[in-house]
């Protein structure tokens, strides 16, 4: 088989992220969900928003974040996500195109505007998100071009395409398209609250269509309503031909057939905002994996990516992370 | 004379920050002027950015930061400047009036969108910055209001509002209704190319219209057309009540009539990001100042300000700095 134009193809919600330091009282005066991704119409959004307090805004979605940490990573990739044709969405075509990111998916012009992510980041660097899904809704099949899945090793997807309700056939379109030209298919769980939302989808997808399966201790534990971690590890194996289980500081497990592989987490100095770690994770670990890594090394280049994206605000990253990589590889 | 309602009231041109990591090879490609602020035309900025990796999008402009910084010291603060009624003009809407600023400035319905200031950032912490001034073009007389201008004990605005045509008339109307109602009129000299632009006005402005100068040592040199700090010190000494000149890593010099006060700068861990540098020590100085204390403990407290700043990307503050200056000051 030729070598694929693109290592990894990702497809999500294509979203701005406007991130918002403050503290434990405003979520809760606010009854934000702490730590969980929550959905919101465009009025409980800009409600919220005119009471939060300075923001940044930077580029974001969860497939967003991997598939332009891939990038800086040096591989060769595309991403497929509905934007509409106005400001924001133009920060965010330019932010993913500018990393060498082939990004082709006709942005909207009706319907919601770019969809936005609030992001709280508490003191204690955690994040709450409340998501306006925006123009993410208008992401069909008709956006999966046939011949760039077939041209990607990996087809990533992240499991909030569950919820705009047209994304879940364009999941599946590129999925039977990955396929049927030999190559992978990954998803990430996304949040346990999305789990929650879509269970048996989840487990069904995970059996039938997922080669390769990312998911925090959480987000298992739910898909298998399992009482430990434990357990959900059992329960996932044979389910899918790897699945990469991170669980924060106590790093990642590697299940893949008989094998399970335990990988301790890299220091990190200072733990500033944990958006984006997930992301960031799989993109190490599918840089690794694509090119030809075994699953240990893998698994230790999707930490070393985590690391450096917890040490600042923000999802995207703010060092070449190519020469990062590098340098915490070797001996 | 009663207690006014606002410490400070900022002039400024409204712009949103659209900060990008780069390397001196994009620069040098690119002809810019490294450190400088340049203006440019809406098709040179949207060239640029297409040329440019990833952003960060965060409110700026040079008063609008020092008064963000001043209501973060916990401040009475006003602004006054010009957006559109657009996407990114509601964001800098937001971020400013979210710290609990007054700014009631009517946003422009007609002609150019919301100003843009791209920011390259090179490994060296400097920053370049290239200005589309968009709608701050239309801040002119009209809005400034005497009301609110007399009731500011300190009156601040920024050099670089001499680059649109219409803001000088507004400044020079703030400056007459500052001193008409007993206050004091502040200017920050922005930039020694802006002083190159107009250096005669700058004269006449800071020896008849202006109390509190703030310069660095490029801008005060320029403005008298010395050869080294010490003539420019020399030179600015009599022409206005204060002048507060900052010297990056020497610190900075406070000249009040006979009075000459050397303030060394403080520590920083590692200069991320120069930007804003001169902005937060301006806003620190000015919140002394205007809260009775000591030249020298004004100067302090802008130090710290200013240290803050430098130490992470972007040119609004990431902490509570009220809390940090207390903490800092305290023996």
């Amino acid at each position: 088989m030729a070598r694929p134009r693109f290592d990894v193809l990702g497809i999500g919600n294509a979203i701005v992220d406007v991130v918002i330091q403050t503290n434990d009282g405003f979520l809760s005066e606010n009854n934000l969900l702490k730590g969980a991704m929550s959905l919101v119409d465009a009025e409980t959004s800009a409600a919220l928003y005119d009471k939060s307090g300075p923001a940044v805004e930077v580029s974001g979605g969860s497939a967003g974040n991997t598939i332009s940490c891939l990038a800086s990573l040096g591989a060769s990739t595309a991403y497929v996500g509905k934007v509409f044709d106005d400001p924001l969405g133009h920060i965010f075509t330019h932010d993913i195109r500018s990393l060498g990111v082939h990004f082709t998916t006709a942005p909207a012009v009706a319907g919601p505007p770019t969809a936005t992510c609030l992001v709280f980041v508490t003191e204690d660097a955690e994040r709450t998100m409340q998501t306006f899904l925006g123009a993410c809704v208008g992401l069909g099949p008709d956006d999966i071009d046939d011949k760039e899945i077939a041209d990607a090793a990996v087809t990533y997807m992240e499991g909030y395409l569950w919820d705009p309700q047209a994304a879940k056939a364009a999941f599946l379109k590129a999925a039977a398209c990955a396929h049927g030209a030999g190559r992978e298919v990954s998803l990430s769980l996304s949040d346990p609250f999305c789990v929650d939302r879509h269970r048996e989808e989840f487990r069904n997808l995970v059996s039938n269509h997922v080669d390769i399966l990312f998911a925090n201790e959480d987000e298992i534990i739910s898909l298998y309503q399992t009482k430990s971690f434990d357990e959900a590890l059992q329960a996932v194996r044979g389910q899918c031909k790897i699945a990469a289980l991170t669980r924060a500081d106590k790093g990642s497990v590697i299940v893949s057939g008989d094998d399970v592989h335990i990988v301790d987490a890299e220091a990190v100095v200072r733990v500033v905002d944990t958006t984006g770690a997930g992301d960031a994770y799989a993109a190490g670990f599918l840089h690794g994996y694509t090119a030809g890594k075994d699953l240990p090394t893998a698994a230790r280049i999707g930490g070393i990516c985590a690391a450096e994206m917890i040490s600042h605000l923000g999802a995207r990253s703010q060092t070449q992370l190519k020469q990062l990589v590098a340098e915490n590889l070797s001996p």
